[in-house]
């Protein structure tokens, strides 16, 4: 691993619920020596990615992360062009709502909404990074991916969040062939034990799938009408999303509105 | 220079003016060889903060900025709390508003808002860091900066941006007295020859300066009376971003309403 990976990795170890990382922390989660940790945390520092607290001493995210977001999304808007969607869509269905976009081979959040109608919710953690087999987003991306990322994917190593992740490549070529005829993912308990999600495909130009939007709801209020109708929803966001990011759907995505999906339940 | 410096500080070139940047500019910009800029490249891209166009294979900035930026607005949300202060004020003076950040030894922008009331506008680049000596944002951060701070400002490299711009450390001592004494920093054609801007000072806990509101114009719509009608504006502006970071103003900022303030024109 480079060093300029080793330094940005440390990033990742922000989330909302550790906003703050301390150097002893630091050392614990990356588990390399004091010196060269601290040696990354200046130069992350003396370039704006991080700031510290000037009693703690501990580290946040600092200000050049918001003054390049800015830049990025006044020359490529992918979170303002992709925030009314959400937000209507989720609006529309009662549940959070998420976007994400593929980095790599994993989904990095860029937007989400929760109408908040309920006394339980989802718990969505924008700083996490998405796995492509174990999530509804993930398997509706990859269900549209190129054969040879799809392969690259499902020949890799494909971690058991839950019980209920599937992790065999046979199994999941098959689910990832029912989705893309059908147009919808659908996922309980693989990720997170209590949560049954659904995803859509979103593409760019071309027609090459470039990210996906996703519905989670608690598992106790998923019953099949609610699911079909979210599904539905969903499908018509795909074609919202795809249209205001350029991009535009494959003649292979189910665009006609079908009120039942029955992907398989895993 | 260290590797991650090198490898961060290629994020800088990009702007709202050029959103996208390719291997041989970027080879242009940094004056290193290919090689080694290909693999700063790589290693970015691979992290996700750039990614490249499909066809071109040129660059631009990378999800993996959006999902940090959203976490550090999610918890230390500066940008979210600075955004309607920003808005308000923008449309009380009827000028472009903007907000920004110390970041080291410069300013790094927030949020900007111009209402757009007349046939030119002052062209705001959100991707320039700006220098302290020689913005209106920048002085009224080192009028209220602790002494060493100041000083090692005064001490350092000096750039006169435009033939207005003062570079004399003496005179600029003199200059952030008054402005302490008034609140308001005032500069006319000092960073671009066009444009008048006033600033004040936004303070965090403890009453430590952390950031700056300031409002600029082209110079054309620089009347006595416009000016000191914005710079009461900003004042008062001052003590409304500092109230909702969480900040408190310091026992000797000027509180009381006043109307005028003619801190030297440079």
């Amino acid at each position: 691993m480079g060093t300029i990976t080793k330094a940005l990795e440390m990033l990742n170890f922000f989330s909302d619920s550790r906003p703050q990382i301390g150097l002893s922390d630091f050392v614990r989660l990356t588990g390399r020596d004091k010196a060269t940790v601290h040696r990354h945390l200046v130069e992350l520092e003396q370039n704006g990615f991080l700031e510290q607290h000037p009693g703690t001493r501990a580290y946040r995210l600092g200000p050049a992360i918001l003054r390049l977001s800015a830049v990025r999304e006044a020359t490529y808007p992918v979170r303002s062009i992709l925030r009314p969607v959400v937000t209507e869509l989720a609006e529309e269905v009662g549940e959070l709502v998420h976007a994400s976009v593929l980095q790599g081979y994993r989904l990095s959040p860029v937007f989400h909404h929760d109408p908040m109608l309920h006394g339980t919710q989802v718990h969505f953690d924008q700083a996490e990074m998405l796995p492509l087999h174990a999530t509804s987003s993930g398997l509706a991306v990859l269900a549209y991916a190129p054969e040879p990322f799809r392969r690259s994917i499902l020949g890799g190593d494909l971690v058991a969040y839950t019980e209920r992740t599937v992790t065999d490549p046979a199994t999941l070529h098959v689910l990832l062939d029912e989705i893309h005829a059908g147009g919808v993912s659908r996922l309980s308990g693989a990720y997170d034990g209590e949560v049954t999600s659904q995803g859509v495909p979103v593409f760019g130009p071309g027609g090459s799938v470039t990210g996906a939007l996703s519905a989670a709801l608690p598992s106790v209020r998923a019953t099949p009408g609610t699911l079909d109708r979210i599904a539905a929803a969903l499908r018509a966001g795909a074609v919202r999303a795809t249209r205001v990011l350029g991009g535009e759907m494959p003649a292979r995505y189910p665009l006609p509105p079908q009120t039942t999906l029955e992907a398989r339940e895993v």
